[in-house]
């Protein structure tokens, strides 16, 4: 029986959680062939800086998180993701003058290292992939970084109905009020090929969870990867997230759904996998979901503690069922 | 047959020849044994930012070099040797801003992040040494950064003849004038118990080539690796260098084997090796070695561009009937 092709867009953690899962059911055993297209408009911390600093080619937060995500159980591959996440501190006791490495994580500098030396964005994954033994290939969005930018109601708390422009995934991200829209900068950014031809080839095309206006939004609104995914043979799944954080503040879940149909009309989804204990009144979202030609799936797929966030074993467990009907 | 065990101490380019001439023996099947003790003086460059900005442990650049050096040859550890080895430089076009990154190895911000992450040196190059499969193990040659000072004649060009002290190990390298004397502060250090142990177990102890005063000296002068190297029965190898740099000026062949006795009085040495074209007259150098105990092997081990520079290759050919005859 040939891999399940699995494509997984997204970014930060969400997209992690989702890998997470796949890797754990890779690693039980389960043939998955994982691709992760990882959105390339974060704008803040340690990315933001390289951007500005450096001209990076690509923000490299949001794709080194996907390679530790993606990293294999071994000791030593563990160890090396542990790396590319371990974050340069404050020093307590301080060094002399300021100290230009705190916040930056040391895969971010990596991944830097690799993008000019390589010149290529996804020769340097495919590098930093081997380095973590990945259970899968990450690719980049679109071959640069993108801007995000969102026309949001009452981000300005002095004038609740005034409709701004906020541009910047972080400014997004954090900014309170209502997104009415959300647009990428360029409109039309060159993808990598490499990522067309894993959609083109997928059985199974993942969206969410994760930030919804500027993780999961924005591959639907890059013409090439929509048109690829709109193309594509593959089934689609949609992972619901558990909570809702500032930019969809007052969106419930079957917003969310709808937000899908409103950045990509035309697409058809299969299943929406959502955790049974979150989701609560589960009507409406079954009816979002079927609006979109899906069925609801319920799992318990939340961490145990009763904190808001995907544990990647159970929704690893839960996935298993959904990607093998699809065979 | 049991493995060569071998310990080659040093710094920068000349353990880098050292190593890589080893290595390419290991990758030609013989059974060796390598371990790299490594100067820890180095205050210049991005070394010395780390140390100042960040109180970095240990200065990672000339670690950095002999993991480089002993990566294995597949292409996957070679590209992340490679890597290790990759500066950030002036990016013409420029971003927004200083770029504090620039002049930084890759390699050095991995060391830097891994020490900080485990806390422990050893743990952190052994790691190091894993991610590029590295032929050998590097360990410092104390377990805390140290500083070189040098009493140099003439080191003020005003007065040739004034004894000054010289602080630092980047000072001494590039000072003109004449090395009366060479200090390590603190003067006892602690060692790596892993490094004692190596010196114990060696087949062959491998001196030089490197920058003699701030690269190979310096182990002598650690009082528990000069006790270590005392007591070892291993045989002793002194490869010389092929050109006087700037803080060796006016010092012979002949010179540089008198101060190994001179930094430690009882050393006892087996065999000096040495270029036949760049040794010159040999007589010297032969009655210098004999006062040492040892041998004088001539060899071509240089670059054949006529540069002074050791060919890897030839100076592990040449390694290997010297090695090969300890057994």
């Amino acid at each position: 029986m040939p891999a399940v092709r699995v494509v997984a867009f997204g970014g930060g953690h969400g997209l992690s959680a989702s890998l997470r899962a796949l890797r754990s059911r890779a690693a039980a055993g389960l043939d998955l062939d994982i691709t992760a297209v990882v959105t390339v408009g974060d704008d803040g911390g340690s990315s933001g800086r390289l951007l500005a600093e450096r001209d990076a080619l690509l923000p490299p937060g949001d794709l080194r998180q996907a390679l530790a995500a993606l990293a294999d159980d071994q000791a030593i591959t563990q160890q090396t993701a542990k790396l590319l996440q371990y974050r340069f501190a404050e020093i307590p006791a301080g060094g002399e003058g300021p100290d230009p490495l705190v916040g930056h994580a040391v895969g971010n500098l990596l991944l830097l290292g690799l993008m000019e030396m390589l010149g290529d964005p996804v020769e340097a994954l495919d590098h930093a992939a081997a380095m973590v033994g990945a259970r899968g290939r990450v690719l980049p969005m679109a071959r640069h970084a993108i801007g995000i930018e969102a026309d949001m109601r009452g981000a300005d708390p002095a004038r609740p109905h005034e409709v701004v422009t906020v541009r910047g995934q972080h400014a997004v991200a954090v900014a309170h009020g209502h997104v009415e829209a959300v647009r990428i900068d360029p409109a039309d950014p060159p993808v990598c090929a490499q990522a067309i031809a894993a959609i083109d080839a997928a059985d199974w095309l993942i969206f969410g969870p994760g930030s919804w206006f500027t993780s999961v939004l924005p591959h639907l609104m890059v013409p090439q990867l929509a048109e690829a995914i709109m193309k594509s043979p593959a089934r689609r799944l949609v992972t619901l997230n558990l909570s809702t954080d500032n930019e969809t503040a007052g969106l419930s879940d079957a917003d969310h759904l709808a937000a899908l149909h409103r950045y990509l009309p035309g697409l058809r989804v299969d299943v929406v996998l959502a955790d049974g204990r979150w989701v609560g009144e589960p009507e409406p979202v079954r009816r979002a979901a079927e609006g979109l030609g899906a069925r609801l799936v319920l799992a318990s797929v939340a961490v145990a503690d009763g904190s808001p966030k995907h544990d990647p074993e159970s929704l690893g467990v839960a996935l298993v069922p959904v990607l093998g009907a699809a065979r």
